[in-house]
């Protein structure tokens, strides 16, 4: 006997939320891998629908829905965010148009997942918490894309440090090295076009760093002292590029407008001392997130190459015992694994935005305060701004603006 | 203007491949995971349709697949494989059931994806392997799920030796350590059992390293000499368990009649020396896959705990130079890279279920022989045949029965 | 004013113990380093003093006495275990000269310090045992040198195995790579001829972690079952050489009569299980004495190329927090550590023929039993005869004979 | 025949180099190793003797001859410059001892080693570099000990940076992480007084990294910006110590008046960045010196807690090979590992004070440049006298002086 009864293609969660995207390039990829996986795998609350992706170029925004799996196609996210089918709007467009999106998106009822960096310049980031507050009060969720914080062993060491289990923090140290501008030769991007990407690898990398280390360590950078540095000046102009993006090098050279590398100090509220360091010159860096945080009982050591490896060292344990101690955090008791494979059996960077989704889900169906919310990518921006201008102000230290 | 064409929540490629799985636990959900994601991330000639899932508790298998999301259910494996719209049938059950389905769904004309190992028995394997060649001279494709060969760092390792990198092979020694049994009070379950499992560490994980080692060296093992030991004797019993499965842990004890640990020394074809060791007794050792080969002209080394790392030694760098090399295995020139993430961006696990549907589904749109097929994994049954034989005969030097 | 007193070059302590040395070669001079030391970091009853080093060569052992800072020199070791000034004579020769030397120096009333393997047969190790078993009851001291038990990570490994820190023990897996007979065209040295070297990889290298496995555990192998490899069976002849030392790989090809890799299984007293690999043809591996021990309650791991690391995963550490914790062996509270630098500051391989010398120096002190002893050197050839004898029976298990 | 002739105890290079060292604690000891060793591994052109040590306590000083093998003793170190049997002064006392016992010495004609930092501040440092480049006018060397320039991965990264093996430099990271004040009942020692120390980890462990950086980059710091810190600003002082030395801490508490921590980024003459940390509060890195450089054609990076290793990333390798290797630096072809042991066998930190002395000798021998110079001493007395007039500077960006 066949049974032939015909369950949905989607997940199972009785009422549905929908899912718009604008973007679909790498970041929009990585969010649907989410989206699609998230109610597979995580009892939820809600199920998520993958509503509707949106793209300026209609045929390729079409192939991209059909690659990605949502279900309809918009051209303009004026229509995407009004949608009837979407409640919820996830930006992963470039940093220039999170603003007017974002907040039109909440004007329209809708909750938000923005990607990082929230915006390309504090102000535009203000308006976007003032959108954010004001929607959250009508009980719309705003999230900002600090995926990181969800690998497994970012959020089991926030929990030891909230914990106490390293005690009161001392340092804090974390890199971001990456490679590939090392080639001279590599060509201009919109990702080193001021206008578009408002940084380089300091609002790339560093916007990462800075909300990594404050969630690990439960604590906010009050001042920074910074230098940045654009190494190669000039680079190939893609030669037929629309607005920088394909095309291959040409003959004319542009000026870089952004930064290669930014490396800061800092002072944490309890007055803890930190260092960052954010760069896409590092020859054989492909993705060295580094963090190592060390306090008064213990330490912590990560690097995103080995992303289900934390290491820690308790004080605690008899000196001739001591060491740090290589935690696989792939645990069913570790944060986000009770959902996947058994001990030892790897997890990777996609999974980071199924765990966000979960999470994000569970807030939207709770009605509970988000994290990071657009309040917490503000202030992210401000320190971005603080480490720019004590870079222009030779250095001198710089307290970060107040977000309260 | 709203675009509202509504695109299929399937793939987009033109012709569709049904699949039909029958298991649904741990490797139903990751064969699950591989097929709803292969079609997302890799251009394929066939697009995978997930038809239905066979389970034998109605109620469960429904449940299985509204999370999992597969469209239809069955609870009869005779069902499945007579499906229309079932053209590929995917075994993810016990090792006892393998030869039954399989050969079934072969004589029913649909391609088949067996788990690993592809039989309890010699005997079984062989009679599956006869079917398939029938099958095979109809144009039928039948796999077996060593998905290993399928982490990237262990395809480049094939294609390292295949190119002569590190020359003729010398050494080879393999690892595959787990722990869940450390415990002498963790309880029975059917991988316990001899009658359900077949055999204990030396089939679960000797399996995997047996290919794995002949995979990446592209050698054959011709002859074995083994220990194996159950450390453990007696367990508690599984109070009210069907079938072994669930259950807590009661105050009866019955008998292990699996090994816990398998070790044995190999020869290959080539003549180089290989050491194995499989065992669920690795206190700390949560999936230690280690292998590492040395060649007169290099060596590689790999362990699946950090499953993105590969070292390779080449001996013609300079001697101030030389070491082993750690090729962060995620640039997009490496195997089944192109599809996925920027560099340094980790996979996982389960990524290894979607290559492998990947290979699956070009092999059957092809109509080119499979790899591994059903007489690679005789072969590997053969070879753990011998192990236990040797095992019985106070470890002398066992050949492994050719299977051509 | 100038405190002219001329203090002794040599160390305070009262009573001198003299030390006659035969051979000066790589070994010679490590135990040069660990004699020229030992009294300078350590506390000692006893002051060694560097009395004289025999060598054949008159022109060349005198140089060496020079440099290596013995006071006199002898060409006839015959003469140098008779000298009055020698008490201890330490034998570094080949090993086909063991036997003849130590057991006329345990004759001449001498303390004896033997390089190992203790000789090159069972028997030549026997009447070794014989002799010293005989001198001790004189309150003679027979030591063989076995100087990876000095490790400092090793001599913890064995207390924290016999603390029951890792309880039962289930399995130890041990290699030793190296790789100096990678290329096929390295010449024939004494090494390789079975006359002078008795054996190849298995008695240099797999004398080694046989000892330190037992020591580690505190427990003997029983039985083994074994494969050994000669992969170049013949290589240039060194013309020109006289005993086949030194000179340049000539045209003619000569026989390698010894292995150059074994690979072996193993069973412990208490059941564990174990697996042994020794070779000289790992390509990239220079001194990779890996060791690794799952127990009951936890497991240790150890590399011979991080000397200074020992890796312990305890058991009962809460699954959340666990992992294999990477112990620097330099506290104050390690052993050996307490004469040596600050925390952190790495030992070298040589610092382990200067604890020897400081155990060996306190056992002829206190009149209390050596180890490891001859008998336990004899034990060691054993196993390696079982080995051997394995081998030749086509793998069949081999139980090793008893000592007592 | 017994071959009677007697040898010296000393080494056998035919002009003797008379040795005087002024202190005897950790670094005494430590070079004493040095000087014991070098003339017995390495050939030298002259023959170091350690004539005399010298320290305060007689009997202490006595003690300290007998067990380190100085020939003789001086309570005065004016004494010991103008002894008659010694050529070469060697000053390991602390910082504030260093400018007139090293300018007294090479007003008396010695030689001079001097260990690092040079001095506590920068006029004495000006002060004992005029008097080297007057002494050098007279043939004298002055050396100053920063002997991590001698560990063989450091000399080796030299080497490389220097032949182009990096590409122009962009990037230097250098942390030296040691925890032994992580504890805040830790008591007062010297090190922590101001007065004697000069400053605390900075000019400790600061003036380490940053001649280190400068050495193996070959280029200086022209400019930093720092934080220091000093978290526990009390600590039980030491009941009954004379000079801070010794004894139990006790009721009463004293100011700590130096730096805990300090962290700085600097730019090098080049427009390379880079950023250092030095803190004796970061629980659980004992010697954690870790230096990475990130150049346009690769990248090297080594940790000091496993100094036998350097990793080298090579650019110019094919993307699917590439990868940091690990150099097990212990080659024959390694710098200084031509007189040492066989490839893998490890060397340990106090190999660097024998590479120091053979350094320093052949200088003396040749009449050569020594280096590091005390001017290269002065030079990183005013980077860290920058860092110190930075952090009083709210982190401003601060030029370090010139010193040609």
């Amino acid at each position: 006997m066949q049974d032939t009864q015909v369950t949905g293609a989607d997940a199972p969660a009785a009422t549905p939320l929908g899912v718009g995207m604008v973007g679909y390039a790498f970041m929009g990829a990585a969010h649907s891998q989410g989206w699609r996986t998230v109610g597979r795998v995580f009892d939820l609350p809600l199920r998520p629908a993958m509503a509707a992706v949106c793209g300026r170029d209609p045929a390729a925004v079409r192939e991209a829905a059909d690659r990605l799996g949502w279900a309809a196609t918009e051209t303009d996210w004026r229509d995407l965010v009004v949608r009837d089918d979407v409640q919820l709007v996830d930006i992963c467009s470039p940093g220039d148009s999170h603003a007017e999106i974002a907040i039109a998106a909440l004007e329209a009822g809708k909750h938000v997942l923005c990607e990082k960096p929230l915006a390309n310049t504090v102000a535009e980031a203000e308006a976007m918490a003032d959108a954010a507050r004001r929607a959250r009060a009508r009980g719309q969720i705003a999230m900002v894309g600090f995926n990181y914080r969800r690998v497994p062993a970012m959020t089991l060491a926030r929990k030891l440090v909230a914990d106490g289990r390293i005690g009161a923090v001392r340092h804090v140290r974390v890199t971001y090295l990456q490679d590939w501008l090392v080639d001279p030769e590599a060509p201009l991007t919109w990702r080193l076009d001021r206008e578009r990407a408002g940084s380089g690898a300091l609002g790339d990398l560093g916007a990462h760093i800075v909300d990594l280390a404050q969630f690990v360590v439960g604590d906010a950078i009050v001042g920074v002292s910074a230098m940045t540095e654009t190494f190669v000046p000039e680079r190939p102009a893609l030669a037929g590029a629309v607005g920088g993006l394909g095309g291959a090098a040409g003959q004319e050279r542009g000026p870089v407008t952004v930064d290669d590398a930014a490396v800061f100090t800092a002072r944490l509220g309890s007055g803890a001392l930190a260092s960052f360091e954010a760069t896409r010159m590092a020859a054989g860096r492909k993705n060295a997130l580094r963090l190592e945080i060390n306090g008064e009982r213990g330490s912590l050591s990560f690097d995103l190459e080995r992303l289900n490896e934390l290491y820690f060292h308790d004080e605690s344990v008899h000196g001739e015992e001591a060491g740090f101690r290589r935690i696989l955090v792939t645990e069913p008791g570790h944060p986000y694994l009770e959902a996947w494979w058994p001990p030892g059996h790897a997890l990777g960077y996609e999974h980071t935005f199924a765990h966000q989704a979960r999470d994000l889900v569970q807030a939207i169906a709770a009605g509970s305060d988000p994290a990071p919310s657009f309040d917490d990518g503000l202030q992210v921006q401000r320190v971005l701004a603080a480490v720019e201008e004590s870079a222009e102000k030779n250095s001198a230290y710089t307290p970060v603006q107040g977000v309260q």
